[in-house]
């Protein structure tokens, strides 16, 4: 089993109208509900390609009820641990001219709540091949969580995927995860200085193993023990790019319960990505381009 | 206990945003939840002024569940009986200049869901002293649905309030209510020609018992078996007045089930309504308000 942690699991809602009246009233065409949360959306991929897979992390209120129930409606086995404060909604309001966002601030957790998730996720790590860490941060959970995390699990001889930002992923190498997977502009907030290799090579030197740097359409670069590779994809995919990072870290994590060659990990990782990108909703990938893009990648 | 019924019960979601950027991303600064749709509304006014009150109506899914929630967590006893629809939910996006409403299109209920629904509201006829009977109708039940319950009660000597728009309305005399409570544009669509007069009398002589009409800063109107009446605010209140019809159906409500004289009821309900406008949320009203109008109130 993959374990996929999302501290900060959403129910990620769209709405869909015609044509919004600001300051007026609107009456919503369709509502779509569904559980998100980068770990979410990873767990989704990794079960399309027919992996095991458990989702944790902390839900609360009535909205992590709806996030746990839309999590038994899609088959994804979940264990979320529960907290006092109710989870968070990101709502898209969405018209033919485009979308407006809200994002909720989010409950914040306890002290206690917190080690009581911590209890929780060492008991599941007995069943993890690997575990993905990834996604924002509920209010009152320290940076160094993730580092904490991927420290437990590498303790366990599990190795830990971590996909963050800001503060949290400056402090990821810490734990010593087997792969760190900024974007170009997370790493590039978190080491400021020199090329994203050299970005990547000082996440390396302050303990991960691997960094995976997702660049858009100019592909993927990776720093390894064993060298830097680059996969470079064979056109663009229009769509919608919400959710490929999700993707390529679930085709990490293949790489990695698959113990397959870096140059196999990264060509399926950046073809998850472009799958992904053409599928319109997040944890979603199209099969058909996947199929299309993964010969046509070249790693180098 | 008065019970009071909402078939398609609300949660009413608001978001607190400093300056929506439309088509952009937005962190909401403050979200509040709470039941809502006019029943809950009534229920909440008719409980603050001391009264044993029952909600019921229907509830499904997570958003159900969450209007359950909030019910209990008010110390509102509820009784809502289950579908299989999601309950809706309606956003109010707030922003200093204004404010922007999302209204889901709510649950489908099917005939059986219906069904059950009745033979639920017969039981709890058993210990109402009155029933109150509001708001909008979830799609799939029947418009004659408002005067249907209140035959039924009608039958087992409870008397009903029924506060409706459109065909509900027009429906409702037909179940031999005590009240039927439009607002003036209501009943100018249900009964098209005339005085609101005219259009009270015309609904009284298609069975409802008494018609009172709210007519905003004008005040009330009330056609009754005894005559007509009229209710005559002494000021302007300023304030919200979404749930200012809901305080003063909550006031007709304890008229009915004190049987205190017309005069005295129209003073109350009025001056309920004028106080719940001075209360920001709809379900609440404002106490001093409340005693300072009341007095005030002409009855002619």
């Amino acid at each position: 089993m993959i374990l996929t942690v999302t501290l900060n699991a959403a129910l990620d809602v769209t709405y869909q109208v015609p044509a919004v009246e600001w300051d007026g009233v609107n009456r919503v065409a369709a509502v779509h509900r569904r559980a998100g949360g980068k770990g979410v959306n990873v767990a989704r991929v990794l079960a399309a390609l027919g992996q095991e897979v458990l989702v944790t992390g902390l839900a609360g209120g009535p909205t992590g009820r709806a996030i746990e129930a839309d999590l038994g409606a899609a088959g994804l086995p979940a264990a979320l641990a529960p907290i006092a404060g109710e989870s968070r909604t990101t709502l898209a309001v969405s018209q033919p001219s485009g979308a407006t966002l809200f994002n909720e601030p989010g409950p914040r957790v306890s002290e206690d709540e917190l080690g009581d998730f911590l209890t929780h996720y060492e008991s599941l790590l007995d069943g993890a091949r690997a575990v993905v860490i990834s996604g924002s941060l509920p209010q009152g959970v320290p940076a160094d969580v993730y580092a904490r995390l991927a420290a437990v699990a590498a303790a366990r001889g599990v190795p830990a995927i971590v996909d963050a930002d800001g503060e949290p992923l400056r402090h990821a190498p810490g734990g010593r995860p087997a792969v760190v997977k900024p974007n170009a502009e997370e790493l590039a907030r978190a080491v400021p200085h020199g090329t994203p290799e050299e970005g990547a090579q000082a996440l390396r030197e302050r303990g991960a193993e691997a960094v995976v740097v997702s660049q858009g359409e100019a592909g993927l670069l990776a720093v390894t023990a064993g060298g830097v590779l680059r996969a470079r994809m064979p056109y663009k995919v229009e769509g919608n790019p919400t959710g490929a990072g999700d993707a390529l870290v679930a085709g990490l994590a293949l790489g990695l319960v698959e113990r397959s060659p870096w140059p196999e990990r990264l060509r399926r990782a950046a073809a998850l990505g472009a799958a992904a990108v053409a599928a319109p909703v997040a944890g979603d990938f199209d099969r058909d381009v996947y199929a299309h893009v993964h010969p046509l990648i070249e790693i180098v």
